[in-house]
């Protein structure tokens, strides 16, 4: 494969959104295909998985198991790895999606069912194995956060504070245990702060491309 | 748990519909609670996928990726033991199902991508080890079952008369993997055969419990 894979990281509220398109400018403005899309969701049989889990069946709530939802987070993942990323990436694309394997390890390992091996096993299977070469953490006090989503409804926010500092810890530790792929970056900082930490990075990264690599 | 859990085989059209129905009769009339289900879609979350898998996505078709559609198949069996399957056989219910993971490991194994071992341990972990006590594989010529669903429109009978013969030998060699949990029937028998032969299993079966057991 030719292209580059990139994941941004991060409890809601922390600014991936913007990062993001802040980098598929970037990238587009040298010339770069670039294909940006998001878990979870990011295909047609992924938004209908995505709203069964929300909104359960028919308008009607299901109480789902929690490993029927574990292995239906994967199946949109493994979905859109298949139908989304690995074509883009043959194709020499740079694919860059907001959120991908490691938003189920931090946000479904914290059950009390299923432990943090299962989830990453079970989605190691759903990408057949494919990383992104670079993870940018987007790491913020969840007050910060929580503040920042005030105004928007469509959230998670009954879930609580404590559910936010596990999940921020939990992506931490992700972080640390592969700290080839994973950046951290501190996004309480000015978005531009944020943006030329990325751009620094990236150029690095896309560095050995330009100069005539594959 | 204190229940019992049963499942029947086969390819479409072996007659598992009439002999689930002539068991749940003949356990009702001894005053048991009995529990008769399906996979796929023995739960509304399971009809909901089931449909996508049919169906595709909004009335389009989706070319579902191998992976996506394991792991789908897999979380309609995680929703069904969690949700109708380990209540009922934890209340004392004989449980018996159309249709377990025989099925899948019989039908989906034989693809491209995805080896039988992963199929395996993809259902292992989505029933977490839930086996049935007895499974009743009726086993017939794919010739003779495929002429017996002649006027059954829904059926795959595209999928053509290899398929089948493959799909046989795949149920088959489960059982021989199984001997303690599969009891092979010739579905080719009349239906009052059939039947008998599973009437003395299922007694013998019973007799633990009958006996007081617990």
């Amino acid at each position: 494969m030719t292209g580059l894979f990139i994941s941004f990281e991060g409890v809601d509220g922390v600014g991936k959104t913007t990062q993001v398109e802040r980098l598929r400018a970037y990238l587009e403005a040298q010339g770069r295909t670039v294909v940006v899309t998001r878990e979870p969701g990011g295909t047609a049989l992924g938004q209908s998985i995505r709203h069964m889990l929300l909104h359960g069946v028919d308008g009607a709530a299901v109480d789902i198991a929690p490993r029927a939802e574990a292995l239906l987070f994967a199946a949109d993942r493994a979905q859109h790895v298949a139908e989304t990323i690995r074509p883009a990436l043959e194709r020499g694309a740079v694919v860059i999606t907001d959120r991908y394997l490691d938003s189920s390890l931090a946000y479904q390992s914290g059950g009390r069912e299923l432990t943090a091996a299962d989830i990453r096993s079970l989605s190691m299977w759903a990408i057949n194995n494919l990383l992104p070469v670079r993870t940018y953490l987007l790491d913020m006090d969840p007050a910060l956060s929580h503040a920042r989503l005030q105004h928007d409804e469509d959230r998670m926010e009954s879930a609580g504070n404590d559910f936010q500092t596990r999940t921020r810890q939990a992506f931490l530790d992700l972080a640390a245990a592969e700290p080839d792929r994973f950046r951290v970056i501190d996004a309480a900082q000015p978005v531009d702060g944020v943006w030329s930490t990325i751009r620094e990075d990236i150029d690095a990264l896309l560095a050995p491309m330009t100069q005539g690599g594959a």
